[in-house]
């Protein structure tokens, strides 16, 4: 089996810390100037690697093996969140390119192929999975021609056409070309390092659901307004959320999680009865069916709420995803190996988080592997993970993708 | 008795209208231009009706009757709230103007003094109760120095010297002078509209004491963080102040209300797990031992939710005033001249809405008097009182003022 090497494993990940360096993190947002210098320095390690790559017309990168037969397609992506951590994405590109250097250089396994995939966009500064929704055929043009990036302006087109990729032709999956896609990314919770594992064998990809809570009462006095005869939006959307939350810990799954992320009253003021409050809340778990019955609670209670309160309130479903389900055999492929470099320290679990595996698992089948996070700290410049489990989770991650292909 | 003049009373407060006229209401911010012009208008109105009258160096508008004897001191405000009603303030303002006429052209009560007076800011756009504190003696010169329009940025000092106010002497209650304060207002409420009535007398204007409570928790990822782990500060808020307001609805008085009127959730992001969320909350009642109750419930469950959640939670008083008594005598004085213009459609009541008369009440037996607003409607331009109520209301007015200064 292949060895990695661990050396390389880490300076390459420290190399590309330095590109957008904040703090003991990273800022490095799609298409900013030190995320072009990360994916050209990147594309060349591919081509050392002996890999044929390329960057493409939405800034993906994609280098391609010479080996014969099916290969393994394997990848994450390069840019971070705002000044956030320098392992969130980085870490799965740098295990693929390891996968792809230690199986070539090993020549019990060098007859096997590994495509080195890195994906623009993950972390949606311009829109939603972008990369990884054009290579499996699901961006059209006019989505780029319209995106721009939440926090500066930036067109898309303008970074791309700055990085002199525009226009490029994109690259699209070739299914045929492909056994498997694994992607290997940090946990950004804390299931592995308070359970004592060190690798997570990722059973699905959480389904995630939001709705915009809009509540409309009357705005008026706060002084003068009995409370017989307020309409308060604000005191309404509380007893709300409240009851919501009573009720989902009892009808909640196990992993599931519900967010109220952000919470607006209007107009705001001390001493005025709020006319309009709205709120943003998610709710997240692999199983669809544990979703519709949390769905089905919040409508209830809406329609208590509706019905015995002085406000009206509306509930608008935002977005509904699908769990995406990781290939059976893939995971059986990931414990294999992993109970090989660390016997009993793996376990199964879903990832709270979306990845570009759930868009790439609606063409191959797909799997992906975590490694711990310090305190579970995540989309933040403390995030990290030891040196010893990036190590040992490069290995794994190798030796997972030559159990898969040799399994064929 | 003296009879007012209906005619008169309406067509002043429809001229008042027209300086700054917004929809059916007004849009007239202290020191605007359009407040500006007015004052000048009020000011000369004053004169014609043989009160000398001067505009001071914080805006306020006094005219002094010529009469012998102590008089009666009347008046309220004349700006208003930014796109807000034509009467809040106005009305008081008129009311005060026509029983110095009326009571001066009836040989019967002309030997009677009423002086008019308009207090400057009483909404708030650069302080609390900048006029009425200024002419009691409460406001020092710095405090106006430092004054700056919320809305504008423009500051009180600029809007002064535009006026050709700013360093003119400031107007100071001479007590001996006067036997009572006298104020009108739109009741704001829809007390009296809803029982029939009339006129109010007004018992006590309310106690108002604001709360920040701020509840920090742990910023991170709404899909990799479990509910058995995370922090979230907004889950904690919406669930402590569910209970706070469970807990009130047992221990508040009868008339106390309370109200959040703003929620603050950081980063506000609807994949992050917030990591602190704020809230302005608010008390009112005319009873000190009520307030005490209500705010000893506050900490009490801040403090069961402090030992029970995950979160840190704080509670900062911002301000805690005290319930300005109204004068016995002089709501009898308001009974007995309502009984005979509305027999019977009087009733007392407090005031939830705070007033310059609160400012006088600590110099002069102080008096308020409420008139019907349509639908309970304040602080926007659909405001309105319709015309025979507000002329009834002049002639209470007027009459009250007569009965409280021939009891003495």
């Amino acid at each position: 089996m292949p060895r990695i090497n661990p050396e390389r494993v880490l300076s390459d990940l420290r190399k590309l810390a330095t590109f957008g360096t904040y703090k003991t993190g990273v800022h490095r947002p799609t298409l900013s100037d030190q995320d072009i210098a990360a994916r050209e320095w990147f594309a060349n390690r591919l081509r050392e690697a002996g890999l044929d790559a390329e960057i493409d017309g939405v800034a993906n990168i994609l280098g391609r093996s010479r080996a014969n037969g099916k290969k393994a397609l394997s990848g994450s992506h390069l840019e971070s969140q705002n000044y956030a951590g320098w392992l969130d994405g980085a870490l799965g590109c740098v295990y693929a390119l390891e996968a792809a250097r230690a199986i070539a250089e090993d020549p019990a396994t060098a007859d096997l192929g590994v495509d080195v995939v890195v994906f623009s966009d993950e972390e949606g500064h311009f829109g939603s999975f972008m990369g990884s929704r054009s290579f499996v055929g699901l961006l059209d043009e006019s989505e780029i021609d319209a995106a721009s990036d939440r926090a500066t302006g930036m067109t898309m087109r303008e970074g791309l056409t700055k990085a002199g990729w525009n226009g490029k032709p994109r690259h699209l999956i070739d299914p045929a070309r492909y056994a498997a896609f694994f992607e290997a990314h940090i946990e950004q919770g804390a299931t592995l390092e308070s359970s004592g594992q060190k690798i997570g064998v990722v059973t699905a990809i959480v389904a995630i659901w939001q709705y915009r809570i809009t509540v409309l009462g009357e705005q008026n006095h706060a002084g003068t307004t009995s409370m017989q005869r307020r309409r308060d939006a604000s005191r309404e959307l509380i007893q709300l959320l409240a009851a919501v939350d009573a009720r989902f810990q009892k009808v909640a799954g196990e992993r599931s999680v519900w967010t109220v992320g952000r919470i607006d009253v209007e107009p705001g003021e001390k001493s005025i009865i709020p006319g309009k409050a709205q709120a943003l809340f998610q709710l997240r778990d692999a199983d669809p069916a544990v979703l519709a019955r949390m769905e089905a609670s919040l409508h209830e209670e809406v329609a208590r709420a509706n019905s015995s309160g002085r406000c009206d309130i509306q509930t608008e479903r935002l977005s509904a995803s699908t769990p995406a389900l990781m290939d059976e055999g893939l995971q059986a492929a990931l414990d294999t190996a992993a109970e090989v470099t660390a016997p009993g320290g793996h376990i199964r679990m879903p990832s709270g988080a979306g990845h570009d595996a759930q868009w790439l698992a609606r063409k191959l089948p797909a799997a992906m592997m975590f490694v711990p996070s310090i305190n579970g700290v995540s989309h933040h410049w403390t995030e990290n993970t030891s040196d010893a489990d990036i190590v040992l989770g490069a290995q794994v991650f190798a030796d997972a993708i030559v159990e898969a292909l040799r399994r064929r």
